[in-house]
């Protein structure tokens, strides 16, 4: 293990030219940011935050995250003007505006991706006006506890994360963040102490790095039902990983058990998914011999951390629908780039129109079943009693082709996410296995029905 | 009710003409049987019993029983001989051998059908050697405690019996035999109070009329799992309803609950199941949309009593077989007569090639699962994590379509009875629709397909 952690960590570590020419970049930005200030009178001043001040980027990171502290009395409309204005002056009109929770500016410089946050420079994280003002907070803590030993440990830790498929914690990844690494890593000591202890982590796991609370029991009930809570040592109100699913959280404690016993370079550097060509698609579509349908519409005008939750809503929707027509979904995705895609896998999609609808023992009361059924148009036999003793009426089924119930469900669009139901009212593309080959000359559609077909754990492609 | 009971009581009552004509009959065969004991210096003596004896049988019925009682001395194989050659010269050679538990001669008698039983005398019902000799203690029994106003209550309950469908011990029908029902209207004191009663029955009613256990928890250990429990009161050991399967019990008790609230002569007098012709049969089959397998073989040679049994053990054997290899049969049921026939109804007989076998959670240990099937054949993705943190393979199913499961269960006959697997083996059939239509033109498998399409509890009819 030791060999193989010391060459993952040449291979990720910045080299003194990286690290000389990102501090050189970020520097610069801070000088910008400052004069715009001084030009536009304003009082604000900028904080490097993130991985490159702590030294905790990985080399191919190409990130850089400029907050701009504004004072705490200062309206949100003004925060949010004069942000945009000092950010727009750094830019030289050449950023991007994005909307998260509240605006910032992207821009290229030098070859990085840099962030122009504004924020209020609170005194109290536990007093933040919104989630980016806790930020500066996590930069002065980590600046305080963080070893250069252990920011080494940490670029094991994130890389890690990033091969075994569950580094980030975009609503689209559901992972683990950056600083939930950086926590687990001081926490822990080390990159393999960590990986140690998660080893043996079973769900609703509870780390406190700083004792904010004295009895376990507070932070279970509070963060209940998240399978790994870390308490933000800024905030003990926050769990730094609440946007770790179930899934993502399996997966890392699976990759943990397999590392432990057979440490092995892919679960840092994976392969990557084949890319299959339409022929393979065809082929292995053939071989499943499932009934593919993909709800194919124009992606809503969202960012991802917002489409996907709504992408998934609406999946679920779907998925629920046809079991409740009887219908079992073997497996689904969803997609949302150029276009979105919704992929719903059946075993079957036609049904018996015959179906038995099996009632209480006859010994307990059956009467309102049985007039339940007796006069419905839909009964073909019945009432009788099986060999279990209940009674039992076949009706006809409702729905015996699952085509039809996704057209049904693809108009009524009941429980979707609502930007997404948006979309598919404007129109939507019900395929089959055809059109899903056809969709295939998008290259990232291509990339998603490839993983998807061939489906494992990053270590094991 | 008390209309309803009067008239059923007037239709189903034996008239004294009716009476004059089975008891002359009965004294003419008991009068021949001591002749030909005489005759052939054999020391047994003649017994009538049954219904007849006691005046509970149904004006239709035609059954007249004579056992010929032998010396508990005698050894089985002279017991069989003797008793042979009495019922033989008694039958003039014109009866028809059965063998049931040992044998006995059958025939017909001025209209009557005439059973000639030979049986040990034994002095104890605990000590019998065979279950006829139970059938003389029975008779006496009986002949004290059933007064004529209880033997017309017993006429009652015998034709609602029947007229349910639950009405014979046979194991073809698994219902109330004709002294259970004799029992129950002496415990319960009228047809009436015996309906009131079991309105109420919730599985594992323990009856001890003569009180022969003094705690009901004996006879609730001894015959555990049956529905009804009815203490004979001639043997203590003995449960008089052990032939009532839990879906006749229940049926029973359904019927006294709709009778009580709602008295019909349906109940005793149902309406016949209407014999459907080809093209109803042909059409009923297209609205169920389901699929139907018909396996048809030559019936063995076995009295109902065993062939049923096996029948039955045949179908299950082939459900399992189809549930084990992923198809639900909706509705299964089994035929023999001139033919046999299992038929198994299901919702679908096609399967997609991919199945999702679903591991336990990662946090339990998952090697020994992943090992398993990572290295199978029919690994078609995997491993992965599904969204609930399970290790999922998606595998290749071994068995697509039905009619092969079907038939490579018929060729290896495993669970299968014994004497219906040699007949299998013989040969047989594995039809679908079109060779179901096609056997509609046996009168007797007609009645057994239009009653099962058209399954309803015969008060519904």
């Amino acid at each position: 293990m030791r060999e193989i952690i010391k060459k993952v960590l040449e291979r990720v570590k910045p080299t003194e030219a990286d690290e000389r020419l990102v501090k050189q970049a970020a520097e610069e930005i801070i000088q910008r940011v400052k004069a715009a200030c001084a030009k536009l009178k304003i009082d604000a001043r900028p904080m490097l935050v993130g991985s490159v001040a702590r030294g905790t980027w990985l080399r191919d990171e190409r990130d850089i995250d400029i907050f701009v502290m504004f004072p705490e009395e200062l309206s949100r409309e003004n925060l949010e003007r004069q942000g945009l204005a000092v950010a727009r002056e750094v830019a030289e009109r050449k950023g991007r505006e994005r909307f998260a929770e509240h605006p910032y500016v992207m821009m290229e410089f030098k070859g990085f991706d840099v962030d122009l946050v504004p924020c209020y420079d609170v005194a109290k994280p536990s007093e933040i006006k919104s989630a980016v003002d806790r930020t500066p907070h996590h930069q002065r803590y980590m600046r305080e506890h963080l070893t250069p030993e252990l920011a080494d440990e940490v670029l094991l830790v994130k890389k890690f994360m990033e091969g075994i498929g569950v580094y980030g914690a975009e609503l689209k990844t559901q992972g683990f963040s950056g600083y939930l690494c950086e926590l687990l890593t001081l926490h822990h000591g080390s990159f393999q102490k960590l990986i140690e202890a998660a080893s043996e982590w079973k769900p609703e796991v509870i780390i406190d790095h700083e004792r904010n609370y004295t009895d376990e029991s507070e932070p279970a009930i509070l963060f209940e039902g998240q399978p790994l809570v870390v308490i933000d040592p800024v905030d003990p109100n926050r769990n730094v990983a609440a946007a770790v699913s179930a899934q993502n959280f399996s997966v890392f404690v699976r990759a943990c058990q397999e590392f432990l016993s057979g440490p092995r370079r892919e679960f840092f550097f994976p392969k990557k998914v084949k890319l299959l060509d339409a022929r393979e698609v065809r082929r292995i579509l053939k071989r499943r011999g499932t009934k593919m349908f993909c709800v194919v519409f124009e992606t809503p005008d969202l960012v991802p951390d917002v489409l996907y939750p709504q992408l998934r809503k609406t999946e679920h929707a779907l998925v629920a629908r046809l079991g409740q027509a009887g219908f079992e979904v073997q497996r689904s995705d969803v997609w949302g780039d150029s276009k979105s895609v919704i992929l719903l896998e059946l075993g079957t999609s036609k049904l018996a129109k015959a179906q038995t609808r099996i009632g209480p023992p006859v010994t307990i009361d059956v009467k309102d079943f049985i007039q339940e059924h007796l006069k419905s148009k839909e009964k073909i036999t019945g009432p009788f009693v099986n060999a279990a003793g209940r009674v039992v009426f076949e009706l006809e089924r409702e729905e015996t082709d699952a085509r039809d119930v996704l057209k049904q469900a693809l108009e009524e669009r009941t429980a979707f996410g609502k930007h997404v139901a948006e979309a598919i009212k404007k129109g939507y593309k019900l395929m089959e296995e055809a059109g899903l080959v056809k969709l295939l000359h998008d290259r990232k559609f291509r990339e998603f029905v490839s993983e998807y077909l061939t489906r494992r754990l990053p270590w094991y492609r």
